[in-house]
């Protein structure tokens, strides 16, 4: 009964190399390498001045060649959101790979844990006592040691302990159970990445992590270990350091860039988000345009979600374009017909980073627009 | 430069099957194999009282395994959205395929093109006479005939010619043209298909239609081939057998179901769409449950999208579930705490099932809630 699977026609890749980003099957993924590292970099230089570190999390790129730059850059880790995530990246020779996410089923539990044998750097986090006694039992099963942060909630009410005598109970207890290393404390304040203008970012981000900086203050005089408090994102890496205790940023999207974080304004006091320009794109064909003042383009949901803002068009900030239809993008104009036609290409700036990456095999690695690499989103789809 | 896959962990999939969908590694896209083939069934004995038939969707299963059930239970043929989907399923032996988003770029034409050679029952679109002419040089240079269907514009404005003397001067294009054989008709009304209420939804499809079906009459009377006029949806496939000449319609979501469509109403007046009940389910394990009246579980979304409305909790009609995070869903309940620990399961009916399934590699087929298949989604993120 099991379907074998279907044998599609065959898409190469390497004939690809060499390529204009222009002639590319659309919607096609793209990456300017150029940018990518110098945004990579930029990441680098600003935090070194902060004392803080980069752990970037590869829920945005879900790429290991990714990964591979940003360590090299200095990065002192990675970040992954979920356990097939995480086996990708250690199945790829990514070390430390930090899983951000509390598990709590018993069988990815047992997958987490089992990590540790081929990669002794791994680390996870958990946010009850429950939790925690399981990661302890399998690690026991698996004959293993597991190093465990505890995950504390900033107030978003999504994932973690409450910080405080909570969180304090949890640490005392990992630090206690066979088989669990207590390595220090996870916070990522999701709520306040994407808060538009840079004061209300700050001053927000300020006061909800005060309590767990609180937190990371009361374990240490406890005498437990505090060497690692991690969290953060693009939206706050700028601001993070001002955590008292806070040891390394996780961001994710500043590689890429989006739409959505182009939106939120920066320390300079632009309305636009300017110190990681946009690498990546969305390279979408015209397919129509028989309507004065409309045309229709091949990238849909499919290829750029229906997620808010809608997506840029790289050259025209006069045009629009929708993406509330699968497989077409609705684009709409102002001034004289003909614009568009078919067979015409666009460059799009994506809605939101991650999830787009999460519906392509792979990234089209360009320099000066042409392909000089395909990388596959090794990652891609495993939500699990 | 050309970076090789990276090898993830291996999951085999044959180690599921007899498996409870409860106990499937989660986020699990699942389909109930009895509900599926009913919903198959009820088409079909729907349309056989009305005279037309059935071309069903691929663009919302991407699985040929599906396809198969649709065309034993009477289907005509089936239709894909992207040539990419077209060579899925011609290689994989289904046939007669419609491609029905007209091509534009050169590469694309001659992809469709040389679907010929594998299919000589494969069909295409297009909407403009640069495009057929385009066609028609591709089929002469790969020594192929190929059937086209005209396009036409409900009004919606996304692809399609308009109705009236201009459809008819390109089909009379299309019959005059080398290597190219006129077929008919194809109109999709995407803009009708989720009115709410079935009076107002009748109302507007049969008018927007209209116009199509005196294009269809004006082409007979020039002596062109009608015998296709195909289009409509699951959510007009008990009304466009009114449109004169109609022919097949091309649901895609009557298989699956989701939260969209189970909102439009039913002609029997109801505020749900009772015709057609869900098949399709994502099954997702709470992972954190720290605050009162919150839960969150592993299904964000990149396992549901973000699109509207909220996918709804099976058995819990009272439970909010949303998805503005990526690999998280967010639980809101009423009543006592405590409702849902970690590691509990919940079902879900999605958004909307056609981007969502775009999201897996495999559907997990059960039958009275155990494993019974797993098919691959083998033209997922077939975008190209």
């Amino acid at each position: 009964m099991l379907a074998r699977p279907e044998q599609p026609a065959k898409i190469t890749t390497t004939e690809w190399l060499g390529v204009s980003k222009w002639d590319l099957e659309t919607p096609a993924l793209c990456v300017d390498l150029d940018q990518l590292n110098r945004n990579i970099a930029s990441l680098e230089r600003a935090l070194a001045t902060t004392g803080i570190a980069s752990r970037p999390h590869a829920k945005a790129h879900k790429c290991p060649e990714i990964s591979r730059l940003q360590l090299a850059a200095g990065a002192i880790g990675v970040c992954a959101a979920t356990v097939g995530e995480a086996e990708v990246f250690v199945a790829s020779g990514i070390e430390p790979v930090l899983l951000t996410t509390p598990v709590a089923t018993p069988s990815k539990i047992i997958r987490a844990v089992n990590l540790r044998r081929a990669s002794n750097r791994f680390m996870m986090v958990t946010d009850t006592e429950a939790k925690a006694r399981q990661i302890s039992d399998a690690a026991a099963a698996a004959d293993v040691t597991v190093d465990v942060l505890i995950d504390v909630d900033p107030g978003v009410h999504r994932t973690g302990v409450q910080p405080g005598e909570p969180a304090l109970a949890l640490a005392q207890l990992i630090d206690r159970l066979p088989h669990l290393v207590l390595r220090g404390v996870q916070c990522y304040d999701g709520m306040s990445q994407h808060v538009h203008g840079f004061a209300k970012r700050r001053a927000q981000v300020l006061e909800r992590m005060a309590p767990v900086s609180e937190t990371v203050a009361l374990m240490a005089r406890a005498g437990l270990d505090t060497g690692i408090f991690t969290g953060g994102g693009t939206g706050t890496y700028n601001i993070d350091h001002q955590h008292p205790g806070f040891t390394d940023v996780q961001c994710g999207t500043y590689v890429f860039m989006d739409a959505q974080y182009l939106a939120i304004g920066s320390a300079t006091g632009s309305p636009t988000y300017e110190e990681f320009p946009a690498s990546l794109t969305v390279v979408t064909s015209i397919i129509s345009a028989n309507t004065p003042g409309h045309a229709t383009a091949d990238a849909g949901t499919k290829a750029l979600t229906c997620d808010e803002p809608d997506p840029l068009v790289v050259g025209a900030p006069d045009v629009r374009y929708h993406t509330r239809s699968d497989e077409f993008g609705m684009i709409r104009y102002d001034g004289p017909d003909g614009r568009y036609k078919p067979g015409d290409r666009l460059e799009l700036i994506v809605p939101h980073a991650d999830p787009v990456v999460n519906l392509f095999d792979r990234l089209f690695v360009t320099r000066a627009g042409r392909v000089e690499a395909i990388w596959s989103i090794a990652a891609r789809g495993r939500s699990q």
